[in-house]
């Protein structure tokens, strides 16, 4: 079982590709997508949708997932991640995948198994379970890595997948 | 000069194609697009994609106008707004259209000449310079309206076009 997760953001989306091999967890690919800041808005949401369809076709995941963000620091903020959010579903509909949702709370407590770890906890953990030799960076890969990882841990529990 | 105004939700989406025919306004087309409740997110938002996609082909605008919206309730309904408007500007700029961005202020002003206007005095101006017999409805579908309205004002003024 192959999946992608996701941690969206106009200027930067993080991405990252797990294969469960029923042995161990493996990351395929992870990076972030960037958007050029000089272009209109609108053609860095076609630039973000065009990098992840693309990325989607290379990796080709059997299914995704993305956190849930109702905790940004303000509507502002709110309203741009939204935007990139809604890209990035769009993107994953038009693969044809579904697309699971997690809170940052359900994520911390599958990769780490308490809901009260700090993001280098978070990160530490990402690195164990994928037998990387460092922390994956940036920030939004690793987060995308544990979205990726939450995922495969609730479709693991939820029967719908079994190695 | 015909442009396509646009007011984002994922419930309803208002949509309002305005010509400006150098001796006035006409409204080309008006209306709502709503998405399945029942959908996941995803596909409700490729819905909304299509749906757009398929009215600008239709009634071929040649710009496009969408509101900035920073005053949300709260962060939830931003994160939700912002989700649909990030779709709706991937449709416009996939259609190749350049989008013009205006306060709700901006809007007021153009409609109405004062932006302390409330919804119905702008609606009512909106239902006079299109020549309209009644109010266009739904609300969605005036408020898109007032977009176009404002988006045509605005390429005149800055004479980017002469009728």
């Amino acid at each position: 079982m192959r999946v992608v997760g996701i941690d969206p953001g106009t200027a930067t989306t993080g991405y990252g590709v797990v294969q469960d091999r029923g042995h161990g967890l493996e990351a395929v690919a992870y990076g972030v997508v960037t958007t050029a800041p000089f272009l209109p808005l609108e053609q860095r949401l076609a630039q973000l949708f065009d990098e992840l369809s693309a990325l989607i076709q290379r990796f080709r995941p059997e299914s995704a997932a993305v956190e849930q963000l109702f905790f940004q620091r303000n509507v502002r903020t709110a309203m741009a991640v939204g935007q990139a959010r809604g890209v990035t579903l769009l993107a994953l509909a038009k693969a044809g995948l579904s697309v699971g949702e997690y809170s940052p709370l359900e994520v911390k407590q599958a990769v780490t198994g308490y809901g009260g770890a700090d993001k280098n906890q978070v990160q530490q953990m990402v690195r164990l379970l994928l037998n990387l030799s460092e922390i994956p960076r940036p920030d939004d890969a690793a987060d995308a890595l544990a979205v990726a990882i939450c995922h495969l841990h609730h479709l693991r529990t939820a029967q719908q997948w079994t190695p």
